[in-house]
């Protein structure tokens, strides 16, 4: 059978709007949206764009593809960050996309848990958790667009890791299509399952390469009843992680968020944004963002109070200590909404600034300070114009670590050139300090050919031996994650 | 080579106290704690023991066995309740013991981790984070014996798992032994890491299957200020379950541990050890147990004024709602320790009674109500004289669902043929409620062919090309978790 004709049956599958043609004049722009990566690093070109609206159709996309040998990419939100759900430009993969899956099927509130769809969105998740006035805590960025079902397949993390963990901790069961074009199914909400092996835990993370997931079932958690947010001046970086032990020991399970932010990422936001730079004011020091800038989070179960005076305790002993030179707690719903403000803003403003080199790098939390310390002067050694834009989730040694080139070297292949070389020092102290590459954002197609020559080879094999096993012909996302030729 | 030669190289390998074996006259008592299951159900014999004391001698035995043909067993501290770790009856299976792996390695105040030989005890451990004011928050009945590497090899559970996770949740990273001898670690304490598979996971809860975990990397936490105990009085499983959202909402985390138990057990307990009993007195309605005690505690960073106050506040709130008819608060450590005494002695009493069929199952906790009401009633009809003890880890919809065999049916084939029946009824049930037939115990030897015949046929085909892909020889703990001839 040929390519047109396997289109014109999966299409008379999957219904007019079911499948989108290129051969059948599809334009650009309406084929941008799924072609083009968020950060237009990543242009593909599709075979055909598949928008199944039941599990019945993704089973059948799945078996039109393994009969027929053709690849297909899974693809949620497209709101990646690695080039994970970008078709190659060959165009022979089909696209599949998972969108038009959108029902939250079930919330229990007696067992603190929900059932939906892999395209929800996850802002859609959240919200129905809290018409039930319970709260899903999984949050980042892109939260209005991108899927539940993408953060699954790339075990998204964001900025309440901390207390909750990553999406991979917040799910109960999956249903998943396999690549023989069954579906397994585990959505029954239960939170201890000791009958072999933890399939969820591995199709969770593995960025749909031995898998279509098609529905979860998610942990719930009670809504605190308060949440207290401050901004915190620290002199070093080993301030705030001798901060962050404190704050842990003080607070636990209340401590929701722990961000710390360099004084360029904040200049940047002075700069570009001024308004939302306001919250910093107060911690500033002739108009200076002091070296760190911490974002603490307290929620409580039990009252706005208690919130708020055990936040204040902490900050109170933390100046005591040393370990802060000033702090500013929000006094207000809205002062809190514009604290994160500025830790999100982060983002746009490097971006109008000017590109930057990125990195969602790992080490444990104790070596946080060294890891900063050694990279940034072997950068500046090499480098003496280039400048490190550092912020991230400090209570999970996790950090963005982006690094802007010096000027002339951020276009065409001096970039790359520049890209490829400030990889290798950082990720060479990475690497030193035990750390990981991508803490949160995935491989994708980005961090493939760095991952295959830093992850320990043993790992490597047995992660081509499983996907081996669960897509022996290889039709899932492939070339993500492991490489092509690393495949079996 | 035959298997004496075999033996001799391997025990020239491992030193003189690292191979014991039965060819060179090991008495019978000594191969009892070896051979002989905490249960007393399993009773197997072993080609040696094997027992190393370095991570290269146990690449070196895996290596020798791949060599040879000849199938492992790994072992910790030999508690498990399925058979998972007692070699079979054949003589030819090689024991690999890791309790002379008994070192911790290191603690990371800092990074809030511990790194720790397989072979360490479940209390050893406890006492290394003690040691450093910090709390490893993993806790059995059998912490004394039982090793850290079994505990993940099972993903053990236990009375915190509502606050804290299971193993799997409190792990970071592991060592582990692949089937072809090589090394593969992850020891470096990351909270993220998105680089692939997740293999540790998978490693976790595959009862030595998949390969031999050397050590591993556990999360830490702070230890509470505050911890306040009570048990309260429910007329209803409904009352309990209703007992336990409002303590969800109200403490939140604060909450670790929500375990129910049936009046027939403290029944047991009051005949059995009546001095145990003595903290249900107030409780008691002429000298007999509530439908449903519930042993319920808050943990509180704050104080243990803080930790009481808001449990009394929970307990008054659920008086008012009618959810419990009672409740009595404990007053001091001594009858804290009381109350966990009580719930940890009923094991013991249903020992003294006479035996049980038993079962660690779990459905949502929003069907528990439902499925304890229909279980009872189904086994009433059937047996008219048998007996249910229910108790267990009802935070977690999970329940230990013991039945005591009618009189004339707790011996040789009469008893098998109850057990049989019985074990259909229950997870017959627990297959309508969406359950688990093993929550926290695991598979072994004892729920092969019940998941075999329960298990969604698409996991147990996923299941078995793991296995293929990962001990493609079938050496590492064969015939457990998946049956001999359902391995390929």
């Amino acid at each position: 059978m040929n390519r047109t004709a396997w289109l014109d049956d999966l299409g008379a599958l999957l219904g007019p709007t079911g499948l989108l043609r290129p051969d059948q004049g599809l334009s650009a722009n309406d084929r941008e949206p799924f072609e083009l990566d968020w950060r237009r690093r990543y242009r593909g070109q599709a075979l055909a764009i598949a928008r199944p609206d039941s599990v019945a159709q993704v089973q059948a996309v799945v078996r039109a593809c393994a009969a027929h040998g053709v690849a297909l990419i899974p693809q949620g939100g497209n709101t990646g960050l690695v080039g994970g759900s970008i078709p190659d430009t060959s165009g022979r993969q089909l696209l599949l996309n998972l969108t038009r899956l959108k029902q939250v099927r079930a919330v229990d509130p007696a067992n603190l848990s929900l059932t939906a769809d892999a395209g929800c969105t996850l802002a859609q998740v959240q919200q129905a958790a809290q018409d039930h006035g319970l709260l899903f805590p999984l949050s980042l960025a892109s939260e209005g667009s991108c899927t539940i079902g993408g953060n699954l397949a790339t075990n998204a993390g964001g900025t309440q890791v901390l207390r909750y963990g990553t999406a991979r901790e917040l799910c109960l069961g999956l249903e998943v299509v396999t690549a023989s074009g069954t579906l397994w199914s585990s959505l029954s909400g239960l939170r201890k399952d000791n009958t072999g092996y933890d399939l969820r835990g591995l199709l969770i993370g593995s960025e749909g390469t031995l898998g279509v997931i098609t529905a979860a079932t998610l942990r719930l958690y009670p809504r605190p009843r308060g949440q207290a947010t401050a901004l915190a001046a620290c002199n070093s970086l080993a301030d705030a992680v001798a901060l962050l032990s404190r704050a842990r020991g003080l607070l636990d399970a209340g401590l929701t968020a722990f961000e710390a932010m360099g004084a360029l990422p904040l200049d940047l936001v002075a700069r570009h944004h001024p308004d939302i730079s306001r919250c910093t004011d107060a911690l500033r020091n002739q108009g200076h963002a002091p070296p760190w800038t911490v974002l603490i989070e307290h929620a409580s179960p039990d009252s706005q109070d208690h919130a708020d005076q055990r936040l204040q305790a902490l900050l109170a002993g933390a100046l005591e200590a040393g370990e802060i030179s000033n702090a500013s707690l929000a006094a207000s719903d809205t002062q809190r909404k514009a604290i994160w403000q500025l830790r999100e803003t982060i983002p746009l403003a490097e971006r109008t600034e000017g590109l930057m080199v990125k990195h969602d790098i790992a080490v444990p939390t104790s070596a946080i300070p060294a890891f900063v310390e050694q990279a940034g002067q072997q950068l500046q050694a090499r480098w003496p114009d280039s400048r490190v834009v550092c912020f991230g989730h400090l209570g999970d040694g996790n950090l963005h670590y982006n690094v802007q080139p010096p000027a002339g070297q951020s276009q065409g292949e001096a970039l790359l050139a520049f890209e490829y070389q400030a990889n290798q020092v950082v990720f060479d102290l990475v690497d030193r300090f035990g750390g990981t590459l991508s803490a949160e954002h995935g491989i994708g197609q980005l961090r493939c050919d760095e991952l295959a020559r830093r992850k320990p080879p043993e790992a490597l094999a047995m992660m081509r031996s499983i996907k081996q096993a669960l897509d022996p012909q290889g039709l899932f996302n492939p070339g993500r994650v492991l490489r092509p030729h690393d495949e079996p």
